[in-house]
Order: structure tokens, then sequence, then C-alpha cells
């Protein structure tokens, strides 16, 4: 049982993105859009959780490793009549990958997006018959060979630009 | 924009039941039967860290209050040749319902399942083309009215013990 | 050096009101007004983040303790051209007072809005001249007596309602 | 696997208190003791962060219940020319007992005392030949019966005072 | 609305000092320099929850990145007969500054010496007539060019020194 | 009083095992080796409690650095007919050591057997008579000298691997 070592792995530029969705009633993704969720705005409320859940990510998962992200940002799109999507993307320059940074992220805003509707959701008796969290996934993981693109920058004098 | 006001609600014994799925590789489930997984044993792994993940769920989701859970279990099950069910059970005795625990619990788990497989989950380009996190839902909830216990205790002479 | 013990102390409805100032430029005022702020509307980001740290003050002051607060409230206001005030009102029924989380939640918000903002608030040399965190303070504290409560209720057969 | 089901327990008052040492050298208990440690107070920092640890016990271990800490005690006593003691009481009004709350918070604090000490400890080499923590137990757990008690206040006409 | 993109900027030495004060009572300040406060010693205390609350940031401060703060410090000093304060400097050798964590160290000890004197704070209604934090700002930033730095290192033979 | 300034130090690879014993009961040792523990796997939770202790060193330890940890194992060993030892064994390429992170990985470790295994150690009055957490020292530091490192590596065209 262990942490996967990592001390002489070279720093890279890793970015992971990751999205899954949230199935609401009509009536609730009408609230949402009207700004009448009485709680606040669940998207953007979302993303805010989303981004300090990222960073929480080696306390939550218990072999990740601490990683320095330099870029969280989560999106949040209404699909259709029922459905919200978040789409998570983070970066690091790190000796390994993001993926479980992004899923994280994507996944408690879900949750956070559940529990500001959660008022609307439940039935007479107080059950959830229809909200479901679904199909999270990891989209795209990217990963810059700093020395290939070094060598690459020296050819075409050209940098790569990652700072915003 | 608010937490809501639970100050002068009552103290009931509270319950909530939240599921969800995890699709892996046969090649991978294989592994994880035979006790081979390099990192260690994925579902007892994830079971912990759903358990702790519970237990900060006021800290992920920005609106929750903070509860006193009086019992967290959760549940790893082998469905078929490539799902893995997490379900997770929260009770406490407090004003306010547990539902977003035991979704947090159950989404963790499933996310450190996620950590534990990832390197027998990626193809030859680091991607997840087939790991997905399915159908997280709330399987119920349960409020005791605890006036209507005592009531009934008196009758009956026989009280309900949820101790273990 | 103690924590102060509180285990003989009945529990009883407590809440407390703080509040503070920021003062910005008025160019970021009229940044936030018209909601161009690039990190995100700074005013809401702030109140998400003064209801986590409210949750969170027994991890940051050392002799403050564990509290389950049961409403954190709150509420930024645009002053006039150049200040924000943030006002946190806390409640919980508990056997010690929701001051420091007041004001934890009041401070961290304020800071909130200075990081949203700190990229108009600079100078020419990275420094921040105008910008400043001002008269913070505890506006109110109030303790109800349960047991006086009680027997007035039965007098008046009136119910003070603290839920939402 | 699970954390015990302590919800149909009552909620009664507990203590419990845990004590261990840290042998140091007798040139840095010369420096402790005369205010000469560069990195500050030892024994005061040792107690604070003990207090600190023992609020986040839930956290630290996996299956332990997050306990409403209403008292912790830290005290810090330099046994001998090479020994530190620290002893730890914490109290609850609970479902269960707090001797792994008192556990760490001695342990952090030992621990504590270790990192503000360990320039003087380090040898040539930079290792720890005589450094090291011994005999971390539980000196008495408390369970008081508060039905008990009732009774016998009202007996006695007298009230067992529990607050500073 | 996003955490700023830092994954392109170069690792440069970042220092950032943050104030602010505190007024309290004459008769406080004389139990404070008489070292006769019950709770312990506010300003000690202070300066540890300056340091352990830097190194939060990221998790109060939604988006603020995770820096590695290379040195902490808090500095308390008591100004008149009512006044106390607080002085943090913070450094790391990262992508972007470190203001934030300098002002979340003064805000956060600012309000420790707060909890340590209330009980001397509070009127005989429970209230803080006088108390208050006044001033929190930050009091310079700098950014060390490393590139300059080494170019003028080879000149001059000569290294800049930051290690204790 | 001060966290030690590490900004101008280099980043090396550093390593460094620390290692305690506890003491149990030869029947609860007996009910570990059968699998029998109520709670649990009292060594795997141990060793999973004491990688997640590890990664919050910083938070716990008042002036510890946050470093990076590239590598934590946790190992656990069953002794004699009463004691298991714990060894823990962590990396990082930082500005300074890992010896507190060790040592917090493996007292955390050993405080998770204590808890998992509680309920068979408390004699009939609830107490502890026999459980005791012993010897927790470091056992090695190291440290490596990356400038030297690479001129060897030159030398000899072999690298030295630590990655998994």
């Amino acid at each position: 049982m262990t942490m996967v070592d990592i001390t002489g792995k070279p720093e890279v530029i890793r970015e992971a993105t990751a999205t899954g969705t949230i199935k609401l009633k009509a009536e609730t993704m009408r609230l949402i859009k009207e700004g009448k969720v009485a709680k606040g705005d669940p998207l953007y409320t979302a993303k805010i959780a989303g981004v300090l859940a990222a960073k929480k990510t080696s306390t939550l998962i218990p072999f990740c490793h601490q990683l320095p992200l330099t870029s969280v940002k989560v999106e949040v799109e209404v699909l259709d009549h029922s459905t919200v999507q978040v789409t998570s993307t983070v970066r690091t320059k790190a000796q390994t990958g993001v993926e479980m940074e992004a899923l994280v992220a994507a996944t408690i805003s879900l949750l956070t997006i559940w529990d500001m509707a959660k008022q609307y959701e439940k039935d007479a008796e107080g059950q959830y018959p229809s909200t479901v969290i679904q199909n999270i996934h990891v989209v795209k993981k990217v990963k810059e060979n700093i020395q290939r693109e070094i060598s690459s920058e020296r050819k075409h004098e050209k940098t790569q630009d990652y700072s915003s």
C-alpha cells in the first residue's frame, strides 16, 4: 500500500479537464434561470465550491499528492430544460497529473448545485425521486514535454504563453 | 444568499442513504478482486475516504450546516465484471437532514476507487476512454419524529434502539 | 493557559452580529457595480467565503470552541463611491457565544473582496496606496434565556420562530 | 468496516486525560528554561498546538466521531534535566468518550516541542541520536451518569459545577 | 469567474508585509503587560495563530493559489495604552504574490488577541462598546527579479542570502 | 518567535524515516491477525491515516513549512505477541527536511491502531491499564546534494532513479 513515489520525475506543465451533469426538475431549472433560488445562485456558488475543492484534493483522496495548482476553471452550463453540466479544467507544473483535482472540482460543484436546489427537488415525502448526477468522466489529460518545448522555442523564437 | 436558519428546529434522528457506481475495465476489476492493485486495496481505501469526507461536508458544500454525525457507513460492492457500487448511510440527531453528507461520502469513495485504479484505466495516450462515474442519487431519507416516538414509547414500554 | 471550560453551562440560543468596511478606488467600485471585475463577482464571492470561514473559526482562533452554527448570514452593501460594508450575523444553540464566528465571517469576507479587486487597486509599483479595511467590530450580542422563553411561551401561547 | 453507531446513546459528560514524555538533551533543556530557543517558547507553543489538534481529531483518526469539546487543557511540565511531560485533559457532553482527543492533543504537543527544539537535538550528521517520545497512555477516563447525578442533586440540593 | 492562470509565470522570490491594529481598554492592556490574562498570553498566541492562518490562505480566500511559504513572521507590538499593532511579513518563491497571506496572518492574529482578551472587553450587558480592529493594509510588496539577480551575482560574485 | 526563513535555500531531495510502537493485549493482537476487529482492519486503516496526516503536518505543527511530499510510505509490522511497529518514510524535493512529516505519519498511524482496537483494550472500568505508545524516534534523515549528484551523473552516465 503506497502513495506513488514521484521524487525523481521532472516537473512538467500538466492539464486535465473533467465533466459531469446533474438532472434537475424543469421547475427548478426555471427558478435557477430566473435567479429565484432562495439560497442564492446555484451556478456561481458551484463554481466557487469547485475551485476550493480542487485545492483540497490531497486531503480528500488518500494517495493524491499535494500539487500547487496554477489554474482552476469551473464552467457551469445549462444544457437543456433539465440538465446542468459542470466542466472543470485544472493546471499545474508538477511531477504528476491533475485529473483527480479536475474530477473533485466537477463533483463538488455538482453536489453544491444539488444542495442549493434541494428544497425544490424534494417530493412531499422529502425524497429525491428524480435528482441524479451522471456521467462524471475525464475529457482530456495533457502533459507538456518541457524539454521539447524549450528546444522548439529556441528554433522558432516563440514562447507558449499560459499566463492570463 | 444564505445558509438556511435552523435555530428553532427540533433535534430529531435523521438518516440518509446515497449511492453511485463506477465503471472500470474488466482487467482492472480482476486485479481488484485478486488483491493485486499496486497502490493498495481500492475498496477498503474508498470506504475510509468516504467516512472522512462525510465529516468534512460543511467545509466542502458552502451552505451545509456542521452536523455531528453519529454514524457513517460506506459499503462497496462489485456489481458485475465492470461495475463497482458504493452505498453510504449517514445518521445524526440534528436540526436538518444528512443527504448531502451521504452524497459526499459516496462520491469521494467513488473518486478514491478511480484514483487507486487509474494506472490500469489509462490508455496508451494517458486518457480514460471508458472510466465513468454514474447514477449518484439519494436512495432514501428518514426523519424520526421524536415527539411521536416518546408518546409511543410510553404506551408500549418499548424503546427503539439505534446503538450498535 | 486554557480554553475556557464550558461543560456545565446550559445550551441557549445565541446570536452575534459583526461588521467592517473596505475602502476601494472609485474606479474599482464602478467595475464592481457594473459586474466587470475579471475574477468574478466580489460581493457574492465574499458572502460565500464568509459563510465558509465562520464554520472554520475554531480551527483558526486557538481557544474558540467548536460550535454548531445554525445560521450564518453575510450581507455586503455598497456604502458610497469608495466603501463596501460587510455585516455578518451568526446563530447557534450552544454553551458560549458566537461573536468570534461573526468577526471571522466579516473579516474573511472583506479580505475576499480585496483579493477579487486587487488587480485594480495596485499602483504602477504593485503597491496598495489606498486600499484599507476599517472598523471591524461587534454590533450586538444576544443570548436568549431558554427557561424564561418557555415560561413566557406558556403564558402567551406564542412561539418565537427562528426557522426559515 | 465502520464508524460505531452512537445515534441512540445518551449525551453524558465525559472526560479523558492522556500523557506522554519527550527526552531532550540537557543543553536543549537549559535553553528552554532560559527562554533562549530561537524559534520561540516550545512549551507554550506546544500547548496551543495541542488544543488545536484535539479539535481536529475526527479529521485525523478515520473512525472518530465529531465531538464538540467543551474543555481542552494541555499542561507541560519539566520533569528532570532531560524530560518534558505533556498532560492533556479533554471534556465534552456527548455520546462517546474523548480519550482519542486527549491522546491526539498530548501527541501533537510533544511533536511540537520536538519541532521547536530540533536544531539543538540534531548531531553533526543531522541525525537525532537521543530524541525520543515515550510512554503515551491514557491516565484516566471518566463518564458521568447524568441520570444518577440529577437524582443525587435533588437529594442533596447541591449541583456539581463544571463551568469555569 | 476564475482563479488567475499563473502556469506560465516564472517563480520569483516574493515578499509582502501587512499590518493592522486592535484597540483595547486600558485595563485590558495592563493585564496583558502584566501577564495576567486568564486564557494565556494574547500576544504570543496571536503570533502562532497568524503563522498557522497564513498557511491556510488558499482554503479561506476562494481564488488564492496554494503557495509554499518559505517564511512567515508575525510581530506584535504594544503601541500605546490602548493599541496593539500586528505586522506580518510573508515570503515565498512562487509565480504570484503573497499579500493575501500577509493580510490573513495579520487579521487572524488581531482576532486572536480579541478572543484572548474578550472577557475584559465586554461590558455588563455582554457587549463590546470600545473594542475595534482598524487600519488593515499592505505596507509593502516586493518581487525579486531572479534573472537580474543571477546576472548581478555573476558580476559581483556575491549571493543575496535569504536563509536564516 | 518565528518560522525559519528558508527562502534562499536550494531545493534538494530529502528523506526521513520515523518509527514507534504500540503495545496491545495478546487477545487484541490475535483479533487483528485473524481479521476479526469489528471496526475494520487496524493495520490498513493506520497506513491510510498516516499518509493523510503526513500531508497535514504544516497545519498541525505551527512552524512547519508546507512541503510538497513526493512520497509517503507507512509500514505496519507485528513485532511480537503484544507489539505493533509503525515505520514511515517521507520524501520531498524542498528547502528543508521532512522528519516532522515522518513523525506525524508514524504517530497518527499508531493512534489510529489504538482507536480501531480500543474496545478490546479497555478493562471493566473503561480504563486502558496496559495500552501504551512507545519509542517514537527518527531512524534516519537523508539529504541529497543535487549539485554533487549532477556532477557525478555526468561522470558516470548513470542517473539515480527515485520514481516508482
